[in-house]
């Protein structure tokens, strides 16, 4: 199987992950992956639902979002994901959902705070509010890029709009994703009956350094 | 298949849909679809759970909710479904649940703010509260009819009660159904711990005419 | 197949809907029908995972919780269950969960306020809490007793522990636990952010007589 | 099957009681078991995914953690777990988690207030909060022990990081495990309207009492 081929089928998986997670409902996300070594990203198709995805129907678009490879239009938001891989040469993958908690932080426009290991190991700080930006042009893509270059975190929450995440790969920036969400809530529910205190910030840099070079196999 | 039992395994599968975003629990909550050039409409039959629907036990009735085809009893909503179906020929599919968090906006006549770019994409602006009315009559159909004449929204938040969804098919009135409970969701968290801004009108305004016109396949 | 072979199946299915709608974790919950004409009732074993439950571990009491058939232990609900039968003779089926909802009302000792339309229809009133009992005597079935009989609900809020429904048959019991943990959520929710204004007596006797007369097949 | 592949078998599939209850997402968290009569312990291996996992992935270390059988590298949380066998001879299974609910209350360093039989029954009074404490030595485990010893309760809410549970065995801590999010969101949504009283002391006394020594078969 070609390496396109096999990324088809990696992003297409991929997006089952965000429904059994609950981050998506309908057709309202999406997962993309650069293609090594070629200025080319593989993305879901737009307004098809998760039941009906597989690797056939993802679509490859060049790193400016014209249609490359497949037969349906790309994801509305092809755009501010080829932005991203156009200005941050270290991400491999982008997601893009409006999963609820994230989501209410974002239309606050409030970052979410360290006060959890969770966060302190995965997203090394506060998760950063991006601004609020139409649909249409690059404007979603600088604002991502811009505010995820002030910060450690691979998670930015677009104002009144939603989250984007990013990793080395597909894969990591699903699992930033979820990891957001996860946050998100339970923040949100210690922030219904309280404050916590924050992570020192000492500690939260410690944490960040041994989870991103120990953790796993 | 003829046109009517291909719309009764539409409609029968789209109440599916209503079970897999819990949009419904027990029998409570339905969907119908008017028949393409004929005054006729079909919706669930009256207290089946949904594990017993089948296209087979779907009703079909004039759009006075008068019994034309079917064993069963129509729903106890159908002259809700038909008021609707009479008045505003450009709807083809009505919804109605009582989604958690749609239906607590619906509880305090609050209407949903426009605050997220999926609430300005999908309904044009704030989801607004219809009146409230009894079930036995056309009360709610009326109160239905004239609260989204107002609007451009496809929903509307009956008081005391719970959401109605309308759209050009059944499957347009369901995504309606689900994207509603969405938004209700995430702007009820946004709101507890605070107060979003709101999104300004003329970007509401081109969020909502690019997303009719541009958005899918 | 007897009539107690019968009901054996049919107690046991329906802790399946408990476990569906989520009012259960682990072993805590239970459901009971009375067996029609006779002095006993068909009840969950105790501490048995609903994973492990099958119309052949389902036992049998007489009205005073004394085992009659079965190789296990009753729930050690019992007493409650059997405490309802003897003394509410129209009274065919009781559930006990701890849905978390429910039982946070329960836990502050506030009745649920009549504000939907489904409350309405099915409890035809606020929903009422019950006193604090212990277990281990006739303390928790006299308060849901007393209680229940001030009311029209089939449901309970047992102070600082969870909710008791009642029903005609063991089914009526699970619709009312299920019915009772979604309004339990959507009045919830309704009250964090304001409160709905109560619906009218004379319309809640109308919603609620329909209800019970014209609903369903 | 030896002791040692039972006990492989046993904490793979209790991991998937933690899925079920949605106490964890992605890789994070995990359940280990003492080995009896031997200075030995199964626990997860680490940054591994629930669906990969199976008996023959478990990894057996000793009471230092140091990897005694097994092809990958275990838990990040090992040496907690053995802090825990070290110290309490009467402990064979150990949980972790951060879930949600449990988790906003160790974010803000509030104990779990003793408002439910539930609690009660199955952790004696309130659920306490332990110290914040780095990973990568004893601490984490100190913490959890010097926690438990004040307290009937075999949960702990770690400060800002998540809950730790245990039990007899590997089952018990994670019955442990799903009780605490469930008590900890009930509790939750009963502080949102209000505050409930607590269970006077020898009620909670007398209902521990009881389920520690009648419940089950």
């Amino acid at each position: 199987m070609s390496v396109l081929d096999d990324l088809r089928r990696t992003v297409s998986d991929l997006h089952r992950e965000l429904v059994r997670y609950e981050l998506v409902i309908w057709t309202a996300g999406n997962v993309s992956a650069r293609v090594p070594d070629r200025d080319l990203m593989v993305i879901k198709p737009s307004g098809v639902s998760y039941d009906e995805l597989g690797p056939e129907a993802m679509v490859v678009t060049d790193l400016h979002g014209t249609l490359v490879e497949g037969d349906l239009a790309p994801s509305s938001d092809t755009a501010a994901h080829a932005y991203v891989y156009r200005h941050m040469p270290e991400v491999g993958g982008v997601v893009h959902t409006h999963s609820p908690y994230a989501t209410a932080w974002a239309a606050r426009g409030e970052p979410i705070p360290c006060v959890l290991t969770m966060i302190a190991d995965e997203f090394g700080g506060e998760i950063p509010v991006g601004p609020f930006a139409l649909i249409g042009d690059d404007s979603i893509g600088r604002g991502i890029v811009e505010t995820l270059r002030t910060s450690r975190s691979g998670a930015v929450l677009m104002r009144n709009h939603g989250p984007f995440t990013v990793g080395k790969d597909a894969r990591a920036a699903v699992k930033a994703a979820v990891m957001l969400e996860d946050v998100a809530r339970t923040v949100h529910f210690a922030h219904q009956l309280g404050r916590p205190d924050p992570i020192e910030q000492h500690h939260v840099d410690r944490l960040h350094a041994r989870y991103q070079n120990v953790y796993g196999q």
